[in-house]
C-alpha cells in the first residue's frame, strides 16, 4: 500500500492517525441519505409481528421509535463521526411475508457541513435491533441482512445511487 | 393469531403494551452471549483496511474500542432492555481475503438477572457501522450481512446455539 | 433552622455539602414505587389523541416508550441520584374525556439499594412532556398537573402510600 | 376524527407514522420559550429548603444546574424531538411561603430552525424532579403541577402567550 | 519487551487486542477509591471564586455537582471501563490562598466487581474542568495540576496509598 | 469583591445566579482552541505504552478515539457549556522518554458563536484519564499534570495564546 491509498482514508491524517476531519470549509447544504436492511425470522414470527401491528403489541411501532432516538445518538456511537443537527428522519417498514422478512428503510436529512448517511444507517440498524429484541424470546435465530445505503444527496459528491 | 401467541411476545402485557419485563425474581447467574455479523467491500478497500489495520490508519482497532462502548450503551438504545452491569466484552475480526469481507464476533457476559443477546448483538451493529464510517469516502457500496446471535449461555433457557 | 433539620435532608453532609448518599451497607431488597401525573388539554386535542390510539397516530404508544427510556435515564438527569438497575418497569394511560386529560401511572422496581421512587416519578414527567410534544402543534396551552408518588415498598422505611 | 385532523399531528404522517417533521426549510430565527411548573411540600420542608438557599444544603442551586443540563438533553429525551443548538438557559425560581410551594420558571432560546417549547419545559420538569429527590427523605407526598408552557417567540407562529 | 510484560497491562488479551477484561469471577466486596488534583489561577481570581462561595456566584457548588455526575458517566467515556453501581461519591474543596489554589478530593465507593479508582478521577478532572469554564471569562491561563490517586480500599490489591 | 467583579464571572447573572450565557447574538465564525496536558509514570510503564504503540497492546490509539468522542461529549459534562457542532478534533501525543512522562496536545474547531476551549481541554483529560486506566494494573501512582489551554482563535477575544 502506498502513502497515497493511505490517505484516501480520510478518517486518518497522514501519519496514519485517527482524527475527526475538518469540515469548516464545507458549505452549509441539504444533504439526504437513504439506507436500508432486513431482518428474517421464523414464518410464526412473522406472523406474530405483523398481527400485533395492526391490533396489539406494535412491535413495528416501537422499531420506528427506537430508529428516529437512535439517529440523533450517531456520533456519540461512531467514533470519528461529527455532531450534525439533524432536520428530518423518516422511517418505513415492509412486511414481506414470503420471505417472512421485514425490510427497513430510513430516511435521514440535515442542513449541514457533512453528510447523514451513517445517521441513516444507524437508525437501521437499531431498528432491526429493537425487532429482533423484541421477538427474541421465540426466535433467538433472527438474521439482519442487507444493511446499506441506498442513497446519498447533496454535498461535493453529488448524488450517489447504490448499485449505479 | 390467539390471546395465547400474542403473550408470548414477552415484551407486551395481556394488553398488548409494551413494558420493561419484570427480571425482579430471575436469579444472578453468569450470562454469556456471542454475536457476529459482516461487511463486504471492494478488493481495493478490503486491502486499505488490511494493510491499516498492521502498519497505519488502524481501522480495526478503532471498530473493536465503537463496539465495546457501544456495548454499554445497549439499554440506552434498545427501548425495552434492562440495563445490565457487563462484566466482560471481547471482539474479534477475521479478514476474508476472498471473499473481501470482514468478519466480526462479539463475547459479552455478565453475573446478572437477564441475558446478553442484545449487548453482544449491538457490539456487532457498531463495530461494522464504524469500517463503514471510515472507508466510506472510498466505498460506499458495502454491506452488511448475517448479523445474527450465534450462542447464548447461562439462565433458565440453558445453552443455546445458532443452527442447532 | 437548626443544624438537626439542615441534616435531615440526607442529600447534604453536615457541612451543608451535596454528596450522593452511602448506600453501601443498604441490603439488597426488592423496592417497587409507583408514581403519576396528569395532562390537560382541549376536547378537539383529546378527541385526536383518542382516535389515534386506537387506530393511527399513536402518542399514547410514543409516550409510554419514551417513559419506559427515561426511567433508564433518571441517574443522568437527577444529580445525586444513584445508578439503579432496574428490573421492571409498566407504563399506563387512563384517558379521562370528561376532564379531556390523560392520566398516567409509571411502577418502577428494582432488587436494589436504594428506593426507585426517582425512577417512577421520570417516567411520568417524560411521558407527560412526550404527549405535549406531539399534540403541541395545535394546543399550545396543555397543562401537567398531580405528579407525585402514590406508593413505595420495600427498604427500611417500608410501605407508603399516599394520603395516609 | 377525519383524515385531517389526524394531519394536524404533525409529528405523523398521512399514514399516521410518527416521523421527525422536516424542518429542512424553515429558515434560522432567534426563538424563546418560556416555561413554568411549581412543587408544593410541607410546611417544614419548605422552611429547610428555603433556609438552605442562603446558608447551607443548597436544594435550590443544584436544581437549576440540573434544568439547565436537562435543557441539553431534550432531543434524547422527547422521541421526535430536533437537535437544537441552545444559545440561553435562565432558570428562576419563586419561593412562596404562603403556599408552601416553589415555582420554576425557564427560558431558552436558540437561533435555528424550530422552537425550544420542549426545551424549555423539560428543564422545569427535572428543575422540580431535582427538588423532590432532594427533600423526599423527610416529605414523600411532595406534587408538581401547573407545568406549562408561558410565552414562545419566533418562528412562522410568532409571539404566543398563555391564556390569550 | 517481552510477551509477559505485554500482559500485564491487563485491557489488552494475548494478542495484545483491547478488551474489556472478565470480572465475572471477582467478588463483590466494597471498594473504595480516593483522588485529588488541583487547579491554579490569578489571585484575583481565586478572590473572585472565594467570595462566590460563600455569598453568590457559586463556582464550587457547581462544580461539586458537575463531579457527582461525571462520575456516573465514567464507563460511558473511559473506553474498557466497566459499568459500576457506585453507593457513594463526595467531593471535597480546599482553597489555598497562598498558592492562589484550588484543590479538589473526591471519594467514590461502591460494592462491586471491579475498582472504582476511575470513577474517583474522572471527578475530579469534571470538577477542574467545571471551574476553567466558569473562570474564563477573566483568566485563560488556569491550569490543572497533580491529578492522581490517593488511595484505594477493596479487591484482591488490598489497601494502596499514594507515595508508599 | 465589589459587585462588578461579581458580573466578571459571565456565567452567573447580576443576582449570581448560574446560566447558560447568552450567546444568541454572537457572530458564527471559525473558532479554533489549542489544549495540552501530560501523565507521568514510572519507566517499566513507558516502556510497555512505548512498545504497544508500534506493536501490540495500542494505548495510545485507544486514548485518542476516547479523548474524540469525549470532546463530542462536553457539553453533557461541564453544566455551562453550550451545545456545540465541532467541525474538527486532532489529538497528538508526544512520547518524552528521559521525562517517563506521555505529553497529549487536542485542537478543537467550530464555525460557531462560542469558542472550543473546554471542548479541546476536556478531550486531553480524558486522553489521559484513558491512558491511566489501561496502564493501572501496573503503576497506580500515575499523575496528570500541566493541563491548560496553549492557544485560541477567533470569536471577540481574537487571539490568545498562553504565556503572552
Amino acid at each position: 500500500m502506498t502513502e497515497q491509498k493511505a490517505s484516501a482514508l480520510t478518517h486518518f491524517d497522514a501519519q496514519g492517525q485517527a482524527h475527526m476531519v475538518d469540515v469548516g470549509d464545507k458549505s452549509e447544504t441539504r444533504r439526504v441519505a437513504v439506507a436500508r436492511g432486513s431482518i428474517s425470522m421464523k414464518p410464526e414470527t412473522f406472523a406474530m409481528v405483523k398481527s400485533g401491528n395492526a391490533k396489539k403489541g406494535d412491535v413495528i411501532g416501537i422499531a420506528r421509535i427506537a430508529a428516529i432516538q437512535a439517529s440523533k445518538r450517531t456520533s456519540d456511537l461512531i467514533p470519528l463521526c461529527h455532531p450534525i443537527p439533524l432536520t428530518r428522519v423518516a422511517v418505513e417498514f415492509a412486511l414481506d411475508e414470503a420471505q417472512s422478512r421485514i425490510d427497513c428503510s430510513v430516511t435521514a436529512e440535515t442542513v449541514g457541513r457533512t453528510g447523514v448517511e451513517m445517521e441513516a444507517l444507524t437508525a437501521v440498524n437499531v431498528a432491526l435491533l429493537t425487532i429482533y429484541d423484541m421477538c427474541k424470546a421465540v426466535d433467538r435465530g433472527m438474521r439482519m441482512d442487507g444493511i446499506q445505503l441506498m442513497e446519498k444527496l447533496g454535498g461535493k459528491s453529488g448524488h450517489w445511487v447504490a448499485g449505479q
